[in-house]
């Protein structure tokens, strides 16, 4: 890291935080907005005054975390594994995170070639039971895929059974995905799943809020799902038992605003009947990627279109404005095509593409893309 | 029939009309609503005036037809198969029937031992496909069963598939039944059902608009599809395709302000698609007979518990009397040792202890049946 990337005190601030706070906890969130992130890491750091709402037994576990923190350690460690960390205010940070309040992350830790925000934008969280069925399998990588094939990016937790499923169905259909974990990005969990993180990495990206080096725990797990669902514009469970953490994911983006849909399955399934609860309750029942779109893709999302794209041409990345010069003026292009064009690798082209998809100026058609209506007239336009 | 049982003008006026008039058909509902049965069966023996609403074509139909027509004989035919004609304002005439406006059935033929208004009152349709799955016949069965044992009469169309098998299911679980035939109840059709038919005209109730003899037609099986929708509570409509003669059955009763609820199924079955379309409207999702229950048992349905029996027991009808006195005064009793106490077979003694279930004296438990609270203080009472 040269010195005109050295990390400002906001920043390692968050790092330290995020290493000795734990994820989801409104009560630290609440000093973080009330005193600023510094504030809170100095006071931290120096034993003292304990903060309000906090016992003294947890007070002592935060201080002996504070004391073994060292944020430009975990940069530099998250550095070498291709990690980045982004805070709200950063252009890369997803604002609808805020709409978890308190609960809002610290800072997330991100891997891949894609902008988390503005995948983010047009995104879908398919999530559901590790131990699926091969319904739920197959139900959750067609509905992937066919959302990747509608320009829409799916977002799931990286787990065994229906998360797997969704990524490899966006992956193996050249879409766009995003692994949200429970751990630190570097690390792989499930271990049976180290390849495909590492497949998202490349492909897509894979974002947490623990910083590199931190595992799981069952907590974790829990509090994670509120980022899926405010992540997302909505949420389809694919199986889930009662009591499954999937449900937890639904009922938080319910919370936020999010739209809630279940895949229906048989009755006689316990693993549809968590779903089927969900259904019962107000979440919509979906069967296939064009009934998801029609109900998230609503006016507010086929409006930049007409308006034509929301970012003029020369604010793009150069990425993303090379890759936008190597689509065809009429017809479509194959994803390859358009990486030879833009002289890049296939994963950046896709990458670009799905950001260049949520901004309005292109759109997939099967297994090509083409420019947008209103693309089309401003590259023209930009040209004559 | 003995002169005392001779019919009324009103009844034989309905009987030549039932036999002229196509079930369904609201313009001759409103001729009869307007002129009355006896005046308009006049007008159609004599050929004239012609009445207003009907092209000249189809009124030499129905001029045909009438010269074709014999009341006196149709009940004739119908009394040696042993059928009743039930007309409004009959003690056994169901009153939500009315609530079809111009399209009430003119009269019912009813073949079985049970009083089709007191088991119309807690009853439920169960619908669906004729080409249905394993899965589908399964779960037609087993609610049909579990609503039989929570006190509920199960009623559907006999048709092959999803009908047969819930009218199965209630008949296998010592429960009550309902077919609404779409041709004369003295015909077995499907042909393949008659030996079931025979069985539910025994143990529970066969019904249709059509006099003896007549043949079901395509029209006449979506016409018949109201009166199912208008007798019952709900209608629930366990496996369909798209446009499945069950989804008319589902939108009449909605039209109607009955519940309609869906079985879900695999996203990927041709056959659960129509009942995933139903749920995408507003139906309501059930997978057990307890939610069914749930649904269509509101308060309107507890309050007569509640308020103690509906009717004073002296005003009961002689059998049911006989099997209500055969009830234990605390504890269960079965259908066999209630039918043995009243003296009367199993099916009649079925037949009275769930039209006395409508009237709130009984309630079932498992395969057995035992007072209400307050009919035990009423009985009580009455014995002191």
């Amino acid at each position: 890291m040269s010195a005109a990337d050295a990390p400002g005190r906001e920043v390692l601030a968050r790092v330290f935080l995020s290493r000795v706070l734990e994820p989801g906890d409104e009560v630290a969130g609440r000093w973080v907005r009330e005193r600023g992130a510094v504030e809170v890491a100095r006071c931290l750091r120096a034993g003292g005054p304990q903060l309000v709402g906090v016992t003294d037994k947890r007070w002592g576990g935060l201080l002996t975390r504070a004391q073994e923190a060292d944020a430009a350690r975990d940069l530099e460690v998250a550095r070498d594994a291709g990690v980045r960390f982004v805070v709200p205010g950063d252009a890369e940070w997803p604002g609808q995170l805020d709409d978890l309040g308190d609960g809002r992350p610290l800072g997330l830790w991100v891997r891949g070639p894609a902008s988390l925000r503005m995948w983010a934008l047009r995104s879908v969280a398919v999530v559901g039971a590790r131990a699926c069925t091969e319904y739920g399998a197959h139900m959750a990588a067609t509905l992937a895929a066919g959302l990747a094939e509608r320009g829409w990016v799916v977002v799931s937790g990286g787990a065994y059974g229906v998360d797997g499923a969704a990524h490899r169905g966006a992956l193996g259909a050249g879409g766009a995905t995003v692994a949200v974990l429970a751990c630190g990005v570097d690390q792989a969990y499930p271990r049976g799943h180290t390849q495909l993180i590492n497949r998202i990495a490349e492909q897509g990206v894979v974002v947490g809020e623990l910083p590199p080096g931190d595992h799981p725990t069952a907590s974790r797990f829990i509090v994670r799902n509120r980022v899926i669902a405010a992540l997302t514009r909505g949420t389809v469970v694919v199986e889930a038992a009662h009591r499954s953490g999937s449900l937890v994911t639904a009922r938080a983006a319910r919370r936020l605003g999010r739209h809630t849909m279940g895949v229906p399955g048989p009755a006689t399934s316990s693993l549809s009947a968590g779903v089927h609860e969900l259904l019962r309750d107000d979440a919509v029942l979906v069967t296939d990627a064009a009934e998801v779109v029609e109900l998230v893709g609503d006016m507010g999302e086929l409006a930049p279109q007409r308006r034509g794209p929301v970012l003029p041409r020369d604010l793009l990345e150069p990425g993303a404005r090379r890759v936008l010069a190597a689509l065809p003026g009429r017809g479509t292009a194959s994803v390859a095509a358009v990486a030879r064009g833009a002289q890049t690798t296939p994963d950046d082209a896709i990458a670009r593409l799905y950001e260049l998809r949520a901004l309005g100026y292109v759109e997939r058609h099967g297994d090509s893309w083409k420019l947008t209506r209103q693309a089309m007239i401003s590259v023209r336009g930009g040209r004559s």
